[in-house]
């Protein structure tokens, strides 16, 4: 037996019990005549005493010869702390230590094992396992299981079955990159690894299994971006005989149930939001609602004068921000250039400042008067003391770009608190996306997103007004799920992959297997898949994933702790009936 | 809404409800004036009723027109049955059906949606959305999502956080074959599924997890035998601080969970068996002890005579076979032919009837008297009445044949009841197995296995002999999961590795990263894992482990609903730098 306790659990309560701890070393203090160490677990810290009076000699130079990340077994008596600690469970004892064992040595450690570490992101990454001794990253991880119990309870309340679906699964060129695994047993063939387990859940339905979720990893090989991952994990459902609106409330009834749990915060009904009105109001489809600075639009209160910039313009829109004429002429430069930076792309700002007097004081007093400022302002909902921040140009583009601004600004002014939570449904999303490169529609969700009643005629005459049985939900200005309402009849599906540029071939041969299930009697079905990384990051209050994610890759696609990828050896590729072809 | 109940839960107390069912034609039946139909759901079975006094002409031709496996929406009032079926639980009532919907029409299915169905394996396969409508099935994988629910609840009781590990990793030539996957943004080089978490889990403890569990999907590329998948599903389990006892309790703790919640049954203590005694009483590491039949070694009876098969053998051993003695002489002929088939191997059978009144008569009564043949039948156990079969030759291969013999007698006698559960730990197994071909000795567990303390010596001398920190837990006959307690040093892990043939370099280019982390204050630590796919197979009182696995491949690695694996892109191909090199 290693241990009668753990380090986090010892109180006042224990006085003169005979303990046995294990633990790391995490800090030891020798004053020469008494030795103490903080001994650390998963649990918490216990101190350790060693003294002349009370240990012998042979025991005290041990303690001495103790280095941080030593793993130790004591075996000893809980006495009363003389210095209280009132800021840890274990803060009123210490243990008089009778017997101390090494039970491993320790190399000093590349970096502090402490909440706030010396060690950089990349040393951190490559020893892994050390920086997951930090409460942050323990925290972080232990949180992680919690939330994801959470939702397996609440689902298999509501008579969900968590369904495996498998991993080695088919390539579809559609959508992101696969991943893929060349098959020995079939020369010549690949797997691919499941971007969504989509196709399968749908066939669950199909099946009859009514109401499914799955907890489960997915992999994209896109080029990375910061605080993306090439797997991720997913929570994914999926109910039979359901219109949107069930779908909604049972994921809002989840949401709302992690919320009261994990988070303690009791949350009423989601507002819900058109997806025209979110871009609208917010300029952004995932809106950050803590806060308000709506958008106002201007054009017609700012396209009757003689400023050309505007009078071209597709859109003239602004924000008022809270307090903001208290900025200086030089900080209002700097927010000139911040939306001018190319990740931005304004071609320049217009302001008017809201006096405490009620008069305005704009960048555009040549072209604009006292009444055509106070009708700004009342579009834009600015009072005084306030700034009207504008943009002008390409609707879609000035949305961006001025959503880029709000959330900026609303950042400084602190009003993106993560202990708030604000969660809404945005839905009625368009079923169809422009790429602006190609000139080609693809699909806004996926090639199995039914369009809204009545709006399949659209897809030959206006393909972009056409709006899907689509939703979203956005907490605190993050996608954290999104579904939408399936097709399960054949006709429709063959009409969508037609509309996206499948040739009936290529819709045969990649999802043949679901137009077949299709056949057989498809219930009507949907769901909702949920990105767990992000959501339990935002449930902890934190803006990257990574801490909540036990062994990460970097933006290249590597393990540094591992060293993955690697090269295999040519007799592992003559078997796969492979042959490196390399470009370099 | 679709549905306003399920078709499982309607009783006479919702009598002259109305209510909205949606669901399957499961089957109807026209007597012209009137039509049943059985409305199917994942929660049951009710019957809908249309008949000319209370139905109009047009209903009622409507449900005329239903084929099977449509899926239809009704409306109706909720009515008592002339014909009660007390069978089902909606046995009381059917439904007076005033609106009937198709939500969409179904193909005749390629074969029959019942609990025994006309289909075979292969169409099954091919259509398994269709297939897991049938009950068993989807109970089958209900079943699963229990089992599951209830390891993580007893689990997270118990403080194991649940991690999860990556699945693009690196490869490591020892064990199985890996899958591999190759990277895009690497070139040339590629990441492996993992076999297991093993090195993760390790290296969670050392990063101080404390108690780790994962249910979690793991791969090997093996040529498949019947029952076996390419991808499979582990409870994946470590913990720090824990000798072997620890891990025991904890683990038959949460078996003992599952046999009642699952099961309802309750089963104390598991016996605990070493390997050796498992290899000399069942010639089994994974013995089936629901029944007796123990062998009996008869070296000392049977090898002072004049007969030289027994004589010139390495073991000599029996069991007596209960009421074995009313098999007639071609029946035992049949069981010598039996076990003289290629794949039990056995060369001949002795055998010797034990005759109600206390009399032999055995195969080879030319050498024995009746005094050998009673102290046969004392070290075999046999009673009047028994049968003693022994078998005789090299003792590893004798013990494998007897132990085939002893479980097919068993299946054949009933004595295999899959409601009766024997659980059971077989302990001490040896550290490194001998490969017969190679002449190397390879790790029995895995290479991170401890041997027992002070036999590390004996690795050099005599390595066959060394038993290790590694245990079984044994069901019915099944191994249903396995582990052993680790080694967490730098220097007997080199020892290891030395041992089982790796040069330093292997070692440090595979399992560099696990050494290093031995040298920063890794813990002792051990853990197990079960492999569910069988565990909950063996809970669900099946053989076989495809129904309880949503979407299974075959023989040859193919999901042949989806048709995969499958041939990729040339383009998809050069930007992974790599070029096919079939051999065909």
């Amino acid at each position: 037996m290693f241990r009668s306790h753990n380090c986090g659990e010892l109180t006042a309560v224990n006085i003169n019990t005979e303990v046995t701890l294990s633990g790391w070393v995490q800090k030891s203090r020798d004053k020469g005549f008494i030795v103490w160490v903080d001994l650390r677990d998963r649990y918490g810290i216990t101190q350790l005493v060693f003294d002349e009076e009370r240990s012998s000699k042979t025991l005290i130079e041990q303690a001495q010869n103790l280095g941080r990340e030593f793993v130790i077994q004591v075996k000893g008596t809980v006495i009363e702390r003389a210095s209280k600690n009132p800021n840890i469970p274990t803060g009123d004892i210490e243990i008089l230590v009778s017997k101390l064992t090494v039970l491993n040595a320790s190399l000093l450690p590349p970096f502090t094992i402490e909440d706030k570490t010396d060690g950089g992101e990349d040393i951190r990454m490559k020893y892994r396992y050390l920086d997951i001794r930090r409460n942050p990253v323990k925290d972080s991880l232990i949180f992680r299981s919690k939330v994801s119990q959470e939702v397996r309870n609440y689902l298999s309340n509501e008579g969900f079955i968590e369904v495996e679906t498998p991993y080695l699964i088919k390539s579809t060129p559609e959508g992101a990159r696969d991943f893929v695994v060349p098959s020995r047993m079939n020369e010549g063939q690949f797997y691919a690894l499941p971007q969504s387990p989509q196709t399968f859940k749908q066939l669950l339905m199909v099946g009859g299994m009514d109401k499914y979720f799955q907890i489960v990893k997915c992999f994209r090989d896109e080029d990375l971006r910061a605080d993306r991952q090439p797997e991720f994990t997913q929570i994914d459902c999926e109910m039979a005989f359901v219109e949107q609106e069930d779908i909604l409330n049972v994921f809002e009834g989840l949401t709302r149930h992690l919320l009261k749990e994990v988070n303690g915060v009791d949350i009423k009904k989601f507002p819900r939001l058109l997806f025209d009105d979110a871009m609208r109001l917010y300029g952004n489809d995932k809106p950050d609602i803590r806060f308000g600075m709506e958008f106002g639009e201007l054009n017609a209160v700012a396209q009757h004068k003689d400023f050309g910039v505007f009078n071209n313009a597709e859109l003239v829109v602004g924000i008022a921000v809270p307090g903001g004429n208290s900025y200086t002429r030089k900080e209002i430069d700097k927010l000139v250039s911040w939306v001018k930076r190319p990740q931005v792309g304004a071609l320049g700002m217009v302001y008017s400042r809201c006096n405490d007097d009620g008069s305005y004081k704009s960048s555009v007093d040549k072209f604009y008067d006292q009444d055509d400022l106070a009708k700004w302002a009342e579009v834009t909902g600015a009072k005084p003391g306030d700034l009207i921040c504008v943009l002008s140009g390409d609707k879609n583009k000035v949305r961006a770009q001025l959503s880029a601004l709000r959330m900026e600004l609303a950042e400084r002014l602190g009003l993106r608190d993560p202990k708030v939570f604000a969660p809404l449904w945005v839905i009625d999303f368009p079923l169809l996306e422009l790429d602006e490169e190609t000139g080609h529609y693809h699909a806004m969700h996926h090639p199995f997103t039914s369009p809204k009643p009545g709006q399949l005629e659209l897809l030959d005459t206006n393909p972009g007004e056409v709006k899907a049985n689509a939703y979203d939900l956005v907490l605190n200005g993050n996608e954290i799920g999104g579904g939408s309402i399936r097709i399960h009849d054949k006709e429709t599906q063959a009409i969508m992959f037609k509309h996206l540029g499948f040739t009936e071939e290529e819709a045969k041969a990649q999802f043949g297997f679901l137009m077949d299930a299709f056949q057989y009697g498809a219930p009507p079905h949907g769901g909702l898949a949920f990105g767990l990384d992000r959501l339990v990051a935002i449930l902890g209050g934190q803006e990257t994933i990574r801490d909540f994610i036990a062994f990460p890759k970097n933006n290249s696609g590597r393990d540094v702790m591992i060293d993955a990828p690697a090269p295999i050896d040519d007799e592992q590729l003559t078997e796969l009936s492979l042959k490196l072809n390399l470009k370099s």
